[in-house]
């Protein structure tokens, strides 16, 4: 149980958890802190939120259980705004994609890293985002990655596990350098290519057209190149070397495969998709 | 209307089209051609054709419209099996992704192309193949493209619109080469990014953990490599040329990408993404 919980940016992320919560009963209260009354308020009035301020260091006071929801490129400067205001059993935690620079964020603003600071990320999202589309069972049934620090207090990472539960979540644990490449291939990877293929098709001359043949296939493909373009700005500034190694990994994969097709080569390209359906069929089903 | 329906290659697109137009009323009787006898009795069996033969000469005597339905790559070799047995007035179709290799082995196989030849293609389709996925509603409401070509029968261009409409398609014309090159950017390219994500990660070490936590977004950006290996070998030999022209100009920019990330340049990432969040709320809703 969470006497007094605090989001720092209540947007999709931050406020879905805040819904599960609320939800379940797992909090008493849920405090929203933003940079934007007026997007605050709209919490509010959702029923996301039981109060807001604009202030994070007085939101904090008090509070158990603090959660860094923000965009990953603003969490330095929450951090700063909380220097000395976080009570000594309050559980520091974040939801960012990324997890090394997060952990360097939160070290910088706040001077020192907090023992009963615990990093995470929800791996469950959608392309909408903002406090409109926050529910409460996005993270029904999904993973939620822990990182926790060497030398890090057990039991506020017990806390935030049962916080995601919870919400519904099941809670894993890994390093933090190992979840950063986990997830520059398996997230950032496809996201980056996918908006890299719209972006390239707009710049062809019969783009209308292109546009207007594509099938089901096509709209499945392209989704996530709907999802939020600071939020990726950000991931890719702050994943930066796993994801330049996918990058790498994925474009000679990519150079191979034009080589086999410019070879007439139908035994390697036969093998090549071969391989792929028979592991996406394995793990997808 | 149509008397006698002759469909070579008994699968997902050939059996679809065969059960709407049963369905509809739109035939009188569909007899299906293929090289392996179980295959064409299931076909009969779930009530796709009205009856089967494995000699394709016999089967399309008589008939008015003849559809071919293999992979790309058996289409000269089917040709080449009616030569000389297609009545005069009976008209030739197929539905290959691709159009100007169709054309080729249409003219190599029968060793002339008849003015009565209207070549097709269906923009719809599923991961599964075989009779067995074929359904009367694949085309509701789907695109197909008519590739007919210069000097042929307006007439018979005029019936394979009409057969595509009574199985529920949207029908439209296009050039050969346009077509080849429009569906390679918004469908050979997309497929081939797809197959090579997956084989890439296959390769990984971490690869039971990178699918573990792949997330929605994964699963539908990933769903076309799941598509049939032998179509999309047939594809990338039969459309080299428009193939390789856009894995050349998506290089190119996924380059461009990398080298924005390198040099942590976050306006340009933002821009990119931008646009391609725009350009795809814009035609996908
Ligand atoms: N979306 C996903 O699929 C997903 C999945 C897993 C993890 N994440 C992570 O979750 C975090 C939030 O993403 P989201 O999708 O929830 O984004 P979002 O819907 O845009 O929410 C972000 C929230 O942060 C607020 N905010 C922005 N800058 C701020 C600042 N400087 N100070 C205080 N509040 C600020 C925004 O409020 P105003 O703009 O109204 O001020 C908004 O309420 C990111 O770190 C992201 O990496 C996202
Ligand atoms: N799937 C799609 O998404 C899609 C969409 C649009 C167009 N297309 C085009 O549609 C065509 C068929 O694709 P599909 O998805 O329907 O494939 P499919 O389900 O595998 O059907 C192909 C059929 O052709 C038969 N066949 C194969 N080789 C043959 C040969 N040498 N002689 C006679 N029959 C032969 C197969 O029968 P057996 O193997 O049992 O002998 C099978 O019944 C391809 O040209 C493809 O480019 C596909």
């Amino acid at each position: 149980m969470i006497n007094r919980l605090v989001i720092i940016g209540v947007g999709l992320v931050g406020g879905s958890l805040a819904l599960a919560l609320r939800q379940s009963g797992y909090c008493r209260e849920v405090i929203g802190v933003g940079r934007d009354r007026s997007s605050l308020q709209r919490a509010q009035a959702l029923g996301v939120v039981d109060r807001s301020e604009l202030d994070a260091c007085a939101a904090v006071r008090g509070a158990d259980m603090v959660v860094l929801a923000t965009p990953v490129g603003a969490i330095e400067s929450v951090c700063r705004s909380l220097r000395g205001c976080l009570d000594e059993k309050a559980i520091l935690t974040d939801v960012g994609s990324v997890k090394g620079a997060v952990v360097e964020a939160v070290q910088a603003g706040l001077g020192m890293l907090p023992a009963r600071f615990v990093p995470a990320h929800p791996i469950a999202g959608r392309e909408r985002s903002g406090v409109e589309a926050a529910t409460a069972e996005l993270y029904q049934g999904r993973r939620v990655i822990l990182t926790p620090l060497p030398g890090g207090d057990p039991e506020a990472c017990e806390s935030v596990r049962g916080m995601w539960e919870a919400a519904g979540a099941v809670v894993e644990n890994m390093a933090v350098g190992h979840h950063d490449e986990v997830l520059a291939a398996t997230s950032h990877l496809p996201h980056l290519l996918a908006y890299t293929l719209v972006s390239s098709l707009s710049r062809l001359d019969e783009q209308e057209e292109i546009f207007r043949y594509a099938a089901g296939g096509f709209r499945d493909f392209t989704r996530i190149a709907s999802s939020d373009p600071v939020m990726w700005r950000d991931i890719c500034l702050h994943n930066k070397g796993p994801i330049l190694d996918m990058l790498k990994h994925f474009g000679r994969d990519l150079a191979t495969l034009g080589e086999a097709i410019d070879a007439g080569d139908g035994d390697r390209l036969l093998s090549i998709f071969q391989r792929a359906k028979q592991t996406r069929d394995r793990f997808c089903d």
